[in-house]
């Protein structure tokens, strides 16, 4: 007899990874509970057979005892037990979750998408009364009580290991942008169970942590030698060091790989860095151990945008990993692009390892690195003079002002491009073809006039028509040709921007430390020297901050000139092809 | 003490006109009641004083006794009665006529439009089973009971009178063409009140009388000399006999004139026709005496189309000035292309008219014209053969067949562009504008930044933005330059069609009767000679039916070769220039 189990959350399956789509409330049959790595495999009621996560089901019970979504508790272990009567299943569920089919604002990661994407006023700014803690940012936020409390498929233990389970790899959101922009944040409604969100916010950023920026503003020791960070004065102030050559790499090739005896699936990617010319190989865990280990080590003075996870689109499996494998290489290339990411060991490992013993040995040495979180600044030496402590807080406010405001103008350009994108793939096209057929039907019954001499314009209306369905697909397929790179452009400085609440957060608290030096002298919580110290090292955290900035306006500056000369310029095209199409078609009429 | 009245059926104001907008059921107050002419001054609630027609309010009384829409009585004089509490008013209100506000589908012309303008099902080809009797083809039927049981403010005796009062003249819908498309049909459902519709079918068209064809048929006198109208024998079958210079007149100038000590105006137009290079005057009531006068002699071989009227738009009075003047030049181009309609004395009348004698005498002349209705086939002579009657009906079934498909046609592309003028004129240009102000948004935030060498980049992001906000004034009024034509000329022969059905009644029926021809001379209700001649003038009729045929044909190629060409034209231009807004700005951004 097959044993029945209780969904208790929704749960999106990989495209050709051979799990199951199911949703919370549903109750599926289990098929083979010793899949093993955290799987189960389970029939729906449609018969459809595949692979769920078995911490987001319940096995049916006579007396069922939910774990209502916010527990932590372990997973139940699938037992035998008969599956009881749906109807007296649903007189327990309204009391410890939602009842069936019944999509709650909390559990429904639409109705939070959909908030995000039309309002564009969820924000994680903690200045803004309206806004959430969302997305990425929240993800970030060791404060983010919403990525805890909620079973995850895959955690533990085994997460530093090469077998860490696969849907750390392959997860993805389906949809268009208005989808994807905010799906950040329905993944964390949606349980948090998928994403490096939930890693975070558990285990990593020792810098966020409840003791400060203190550690470092008062630490003995600093960093000698070689992890030296140097910070010279440019011409538009403060600068990193540049490489004399900008690393570069190309991610290609993905292919495709199983195990589990072919169970799962995952995906492999090909980076080849500009330095060595070698490719290496790399699954997107690697990558989201790559972003784990910048973040834990920059985080406090560079934004490390996260990975693209949760934004990838594409409802077939061949576009998201198309999708997904453009989204890593826009990652990769801007981290290659920072002076200080680019050429820290850890990155370097990533790109050039030579074999499987030098990855992991590297990968333990990262693992073991203790110059993380806020101690980065003490590797930090800045070749100008000490900053005044208010000219620090100028900077920073100026700082977070920028970042919030262009927060706001490149969330209105996604908002704005997500309706734009929706109505030149939707009633757009729909439209022109309207016209296309109007006109070809009216040439049709011209042509049955039986009247002389009628060809000439019906042909031509015919033509005139054709044209207009040619247009009506122009139409469509634009979008994809300049607008999407618009977005994506606008979506990864979302995703930047989204880091900076928090390296401003790491300063501000800084300054508000320093600002209590006088205090903290008075009551000895503190010597005189130290004070003088922490204000030394508040403007070594400042001259970072600028470099950090003056880097990324000069990145933004590169970044909006190239992506809107392409808009542009596919503008240009598109607009000139439809011109030129109609002029043909007018060509076709006589004048009489 | 103020005299106060209900009103019984909606009225809309002339603009200019010192007429006043009233809605049924609304309570006024009569100001002055001696106006005359079928007019009484009243003010309404918010303080407003304009003419309204008699006949649409009714002097409020201690127990009023309603006359709902529908009765045709004379208008209650205006009394002096004390008007009654509003609410025991309303408590009447129901049992006989709509209560106040409550918009009933029946006395909501937008109720009916929409559905007309939308479903474009509508129509008067008596074989679809969805059609309804609506618009200028029920004004032409006489059969139509709609036109009737609907008080009229100004028709009767006064008709044929240069005292015809003006709102026969100015009568506007307002509004863009959603609602002028169907407006004709809503005119009905509104009651009627305004347009010719009302006259034709009431005092008109003896042509379409219940004695039918056959009062040609089996006449004795046939016309003689100087008014035969010849057909011949051309290359694409039997045609009119055209004129070497084909006859034009340009309407211009409208000029408004007053009567009634300047209470109430009209608007007088200059016609110059190409023959003589003499302007004449004529108001609106004059053309659609005109129009009247070539309904009732031709109506039966020549599609007549109805005067714009309901169609006219704009809410403005200049706007509405200039849209009547620019459809009834169009109206007269198309008679004056017409061989035997420009070559009839009562259209030369109304072109070439000396002095007021001239016309009035013209005008008595024409009104005994008694060669009209089926009567004008008694004046065609074809140079050909006699057709055989089987032949006759080919033909006709196939002018038919193609009238019927080509109204639908014209019908889809109505439909088709009503929705794309709504969307250029509405949410597409907003969507532009949206865009640019976002570009421009991103520009002004980057200025702030504080970053040196930021200005090539926010100039040019500005300079862009503003471009797409250009190009959304641009996407909002390119409709009036092309998309206006087009529906125009498709207007024009949605109308023109619209009298196909009537003119192929009049053949239908006299085939029908020439089928019949056996068996009435076994029932000797003709004789065997009448049976022949009536076979001979069916074929008259053909032929005439297919010179008619054969001038549509003409005019519709060269109509639909022309207003494509500069829709064509106009759109090219339109992306063309889109094309090179953009080119500019594009230019402006530099490659890094």
């Amino acid at each position: 007899m097959a044993n029945k189990a209780q969904v208790l959350y929704d749960f999106t399956a990989e495209p050709g990874n051979n799990e199951l789509t199911v949703k919370e409330g549903e109750t599926i049959t289990i098929t083979n509970q010793h899949i093993g790595g955290g799987w189960i495999e389970a029939q729906n009621s449609r018969g459809e057979v595949g692979l769920v996560p078995e911490d987001y089901i319940e096995l049916s019970k006579a007396f069922p005892s939910f774990s209502g979504p916010g527990t932590t508790t372990a997973a139940p272990s699938v037992g035998n037990a008969a599956p009881p009567d749906l109807s007296f299943f649903d007189a327990f569920a309204p009391t410890s979750a939602p009842p069936q089919n019944q999509a709650s604002n909390g559990n429904d990661p639409w109705s939070v998408w959909n908030t995000d994407a039309t309002g564009g006023s969820s924000n994680n700014w903690a200045s803004k009364p309206e806004g959430t803690q969302t997305g990425k940012s929240a993800a970030a936020d060791p404060w983010s009580s919403a990525a805890q409390g909620h079973p995850q498929a895959y955690q533990g233990p085994g997460a530093e290991d090469d077998e860490w389970d696969d849907e750390w790899d392959d997860v993805k959101s389906s949809g268009g942008y208005a989808e994807s922009e905010s799906g950040e944040s329905g993944a964390m409604q949606r349980g948090g169970a998928h994403g490096s969100s939930m890693k975070i916010s558990l285990n990593k950023f020792p810098g966020f942590s409840k003791s400060g920026p203190e550690l470092y503003l008062l630490c003995k020791q600093l960093v000698k030698g070689k992890d030296k960070l140097p910070i010279y004065m440019g011409e538009v102030g403060p600068v990193w060091s540049y490489p004399e050559t900008q690393l570069d790499c190309v991610v290609a090739d993905p292919k495709k790989g199983s195990k589990m005896y072919g169970l799962k699936s995952y995906i492999e990617y090909q980076i080849t860095p500009s330095t060595t010319n070698r490719p290496v190989n790399h699954r997107y865990k690697h990558f989201d151990w790559l972003y784990e280990r910048l973040l834990d080590k920059f985080g406090s003075a560079i934004p490390i945008p996260s990975l693209p996870d949760k934004q990838v689109t594409g409802r077939f499996e061949e576009e998201f990993i198309k999708m997904r494998m453009e989204r890593l290489q826009g990652w990769m290339t801007r981290m290659c692009r920072h002076p200080v990411v680019s050429n820290s060991d850890v990155f370097q490992l990533f790109l050039t390892y030579k074999d499987e013993k030098d990855w992991k040995t590297g990968k333990r040495k990262a693992e073991k690195d203790e110059t993380v979180g806020v101690m980065i600044f003490s590797t930090i030496e800045p070749e100008a003079p000490d900053l005044d402590p208010i000219e620090v807080e100028q900077k920073c406010e100026q700082f977070s002002r920028f970042t919030r405001a262009m927060d706001d103008g490149v969330k209105e350009i996604l908002t704005v491009g997500q309706e734009h994108w929706k109505r030149c793939t939707g009633p757009l096209p729909k439209e022109y073809q309207r016209i296309g057929k109007a006109f070809q039907n009216l040439s049709s019954v011209f042509n049955s006039s039986g009247y002389q001499g009628e060809s000439t314009l019906t042909d031509a209306m015919t033509a005139a028509g054709k044209t207009y369905e040619e247009i009506a697909q122009m139409v469509a397929e634009q979008p994809k040709k300049d607008l999407h790179f618009l977005m994506e452009t606008n979506n990864e400085y979302k995703g930047l921007l989204g880091c900076f609440p928090d390296t401003i957060g790491v300063h501000k608290a800084a300054i508000e430390k320093v600002k209590e030096g006088d205090k903290l002298v008075a009551t000895s919580k503190i010597s005189p020297q130290e004070k003088v110290t922490m204000a030394k090292r508040v403007s070594i955290m400042s001259y970072a901050l600028q470099a950090e900035m003056n880097h990324f306006h000069s990145n933004r500056i590169y970044d909006y000139n190239r992506v809107m000369q392409l808009y542009l310029e596919e503008q240009v095209k598109f607009y000139e092809t439809i011109a030129a199409k109609l002029r043909q078609a007018h060509s076709q009429f006589t004048t009489m």
